[in-house]
């Protein structure tokens, strides 16, 4: 009964500074874009990606200007929001919006199965959970629920899984000594790194990946040999639960986009991206010609640089500039490494990445729009 | 008559700080390496490679007291010495050693030409010429002279010059000036800019690329559409005249080394390249494997920020970053296309590539060893 | 007659992030500031000052929002935003709210003259007359109408005038250029330069500091001998026109506000500073005390590089640091030194300073509540 | 008997680049400086201060190599060389070198006691000891004897500590733990913190300022409520052992040199700076006029940002900015409050100031020539 099956829509827009939303705008008005299906934006805006990069609340704040002039305040809240910051090098500014609509069109499926988006918000994380086991649980739970709303049942369907989490501030910490319990980590900064590893594991439990029963509080950015494979965390001050957006592949949507991921085992190692390209029917020996660039819907892809200080036993001075954060070199490098590849510069590259993918390297996953 | 061969030897050695110069005094120690047939020396160093980058000078007082202790005075300058700044991303700190030796092995060659090294410096340059077609003229002759110092005929078998030039400084402008002359431009920073692009149409000239009759002192530092596809030169305040390498193909060296040059049109243009290694005799749809990265001598790349503000029509945010020079995203960004493709991190890619290929481009030499 | 009689209120409040402007919602709230009575808000944002600050935008966007639901949105326009980047060092961000209300207070005038405000915009600026005296004229003129504005008929009553100027835009200098004639410069970021000082020169001819017949177009962004001690220009993508605020003595106005101005002949030239100060009331001979620190409304000074690269005959490496803006350098320096006099940190320190005081000093402007 | 005093001579010279010793060559070449009394050269150089600075170790080759033209390889290495790599904002590059020399003058002696410079090193630290009480205790040891080589018997007579500890690297604390111990911190970083911080701990110590009874391991780099006021520790890897010089008043010494300390409470506290020129006889109210700057030898100060961070109930955004080290805000800060003080700019303010002063401020120390 095909007026049950929904449909996405993936629209990579450019930003020409970090409270551009012309394109998005431009895109409502001539029918492009329906405000009301939107599901989640993703966004590299122009900043510096550290502690002082403001560019990513301008951009929300833009945003949700725009938006709330189609919607309903409740309904923008509804759309997942994640600002990644930092374009180094030649990566360009620019917003992904996936959309879903319901399925009108009559005619017979083509694919059997296609991109399919799901959301979910977990119960608000106890300051004491976060950093711990029971964080893992709890995002594992809500990845589960997410998957449910993208009618995906197999786990093996799910190539990308983007989570906002919470962090401890000052109030938050002293509020669980209080009530006469401490902490994972009383440092706030770190927490961010603590709540986006556990987020992680916690994906990994959902996804089979890992099982919760081997995991402990002790290896929570400890262990980083155990890790998802298909997780992007970040942290985000003004959420108190987790935001969580599930790609992946259902017979319960249509449409000729279809997404697949792979594992970059460091910084350079574009085969596996390369081979994922292929399954989606991509097959291409060098850089994507021109012609197939265009049926490239999104790049997704983590970059960090590696701790042990080498790259393939050369040393890379990433983590000893005092000038310029690892986090941004890093960016820079594997962007120009998978635009050599890909052919084109906005591609979604995000830093920080605990318990996501291995130490130097990182997921990457890809939609692709079928022949 | 094989003993009148001469066979040039690459040898890429990691450095862990500016003035570490130990893996070279290793090789020289163990007989791999002899000092008296060194014609230039290569270097990345991990300064930020703009204004205040004393790595590069640290270096060359590291290099010049190991060198100094083992060949005269006389000796150690007439090697040339070039290090660049800046390692961003994974890009990987290392020196290259350029060496020359008569052939003494008796085997019939069994390559027509092989790598082949030339040097020369030309005249001191008058301070009123720096930046004029004088300038222009007088590094063609000096290109000529080293080519012949290469045994290369044929300007086509040349396929990179490095080449360092003088620059003004307040008291050269002023000695101009006494004379009742003008010097073409009054501040020092930009006279750099000036040099290194008169330097590099003069390499166009003696290469044939480009016709002095064609060129005006007005096109200098203006008109980018003139370039050479095969120069790369740096400023030094120690110099007054040229100091010029010269590396291609000649049938009088020998050896299993060669070297040919590709033009990269923009940032992520790595097609050319690859092309390039598969007339090396290295023709791989993806990334070099393993086993084939071991015979890739060396890889010399510039890298530059397009002043168009865009790559392949997407806008890019490296001249608009005021808190990291373009210089060193461009780096890092070409460093991660460029190592995608090698698959390895220790490649010389410099900036700053007045008249040296394309705006946003840049020309790329490969030295390989054959099968 | 005391109603006819006009006080100044100044409000220096904290922002705890670029959007945060809750200290001035509280203030409105308490009925401290009334919305319509604000005539100009500076603010200090932390971002680095340079291209791609977009703290200043994004507190601009956050002010608007918040007065836009006190005030109509003509009204909004009305006021006079400036937002200066750059905190360094630990300079403080903060945002000074001058607001004038009529005095209905009934007592006998205890000061002959009273801190007075003026606004004025300038007719739009053709392009072509940017960077040119036709520039200067113009906004002497708007100068004048302000000081009218602000009931002040000496000029020497004047002692600080923020003025923010059009820039060019690569629109704007084609526009000018289908008309048959040119723009004074070609580069747009150079046209803020040049805007930022004829402005300035606009405000020196209006307060009488320099005569236009003396002035030239060759002379602009050029002769910096030739300077206002009381302009602080800012130019800005969102106008067209110059948007003008002068502060001074009137006796049209009343209340215990006072100001008056000096000049820093260098960075560390603090005892101009101190001596007016003295001349306000307060006459300390070291750092100011605690008591009297509530008594300095606002602080309104200018930082920059000397360009002679020395400071009182010793070397700064300011201008030769390509890893920090020679901007950030000069504020969190300068910013320290006030501080060392004034004893707090929310000091109003800007850059960029073409014709506003002397080459690596500045224009300083004091605000004090007499005893 | 005049013949067995001593004279301490403070030369204090610039320096155009990390390498340039062009100013000391002048020194010793015009007899002004014996290279044979030289007992510690301290220096700051245009670095960034953090981990990739090497216009340290530069300038310290630079050193040894001019030194080693004129004294022995074995007397180059007796001389401390500190270098503190950092001078931002309009901070000048310099070096203050401290010699010692046999007073041959006749004439009766007009100072009770004058500046009086000791040197002691320390047996080799254990790799377990480092960060430890085991360390303090060294320290304390060690400054006690720099106190008798100085000829200074009461510990308040010492007004300066320079001391250079070692620090952890991984082979040395994998040397520890084949010997069935555990290191302090197995962060390399890290333990250069825990060296300086246990350092600074000793100083107090022998200084009467802390008891060692009242320490235990947890304190240190923990409780920074204890601290000393006279302390300036820097990490070095390039030795085992610790070197310290000392500098205060001996009777034992003669000539009108002086020196004295103070606390600065936070980055904007320069009145107890006055307070201790004045103690030394320079009694200004404002900034110290030109004529008697040229009797102020030395000023030594240490800058770090307050952790709380605020400054007088102000914030800063010093440990936000993730483009600039806080540290590099903090001494361009502090260097413009007491460049305003003392009216010059070539001040020796370093950073990194683990339990040496208070949380954001820190000790500085005064030499000057008596009248």
């Amino acid at each position: 009964m095909p007026t049950t099956l929904r449909r996405a829509h993936i629209h990579r827009l450019p930003m020409r500074s970090p409270d551009d939303v012309g394109a998005l705008e431009a895109a409502i008005a001539q029918g492009d874009i329906d405000p009301a299906g939107i599901v989640a934006i993703l966004g590299k805006t122009e900043g510096n990606g550290c502690v002082n990069d403001f560019t990513r609340a301008f951009a929300v704040r833009s945003l949700e200007a725009l938006l709330g002039r189609h919607v309903s305040a409740d309904a923008v809240r509804q759309i997942a929001m994640v600002m990644s910051g930092g374009t180094e090098g030649a990566l360009s500014p620019h917003m992904i919006v996936f959309e879903a609509r319901g399925d009108d069109e009559a005619q017979p499926r083509t694919f059997a199965k296609s991109l399919a988006l799901g959301r979910a918000r977990t119960p608000v994380l106890a300051g004491e959970d976060l950093g711990r086991l029971a964080q893992v649980a709890q995002v594992a739970a809500g990845v589960r629920t997410a998957m449910a709303d993208a009618g995906i049942d197999d786990a093996g369907d799910v190539h990308y899984v983007q989570l906002k989490c919470p962090l401890l501030t000052m109030e938050r910490i002293e509020a669980v000594e209080a009530r006469g319990l401490r902490t994972a980590v009383r440092d706030t900064l770190k927490s961010m790194g603590f709540s986006r590893g556990a987020s992680a594991l916690g994906v990994g439990v959902a996804l089979g990946e890992l099982q919760l029963s081997d995991l402990s509080d002790a290896m929570i950015c400890s262990d980083y040999g155990r890790y998802s494979e298909r997780a992007a965390t970040s942290g985000g001050v003004e959420l108190l639960d987790h935001e969580i957006v599930v790609a992946g592949m259902s017979a319960g949507w249509t449409g000729p986009l279809a997404i697949d991921h792979a594992v970059m085992r460091d910084a350079i190692d574009i085969e596996p991206a390369r081979a994922a390209l292929a399954r989606l029917g991509i097959d291409v020996p060098g850089q994507v010609p021109a012609a197939a660039r265009d049926r490239i819907a999104a790049v997704l892809a983590k970059a960090e640089a590696a701790q042990s200080g080498k790259v393939r036993d050369r040393r890379h001075i990433m983590l000893d500039d005092s000038d310029v954060s690892s986090t941004r070199h890093a960016r820079a490098f594997v962007g120009g490494a998978l635009a050599g590849l890909f052919g084109f510069t906005d591609l979604f590259v995000s830093g920080g990445a605990e318990h996501q993918g291995p130490d130097g390297g990182g997921p990457i996953a890809i939609i692709v729009e079928r022949a």
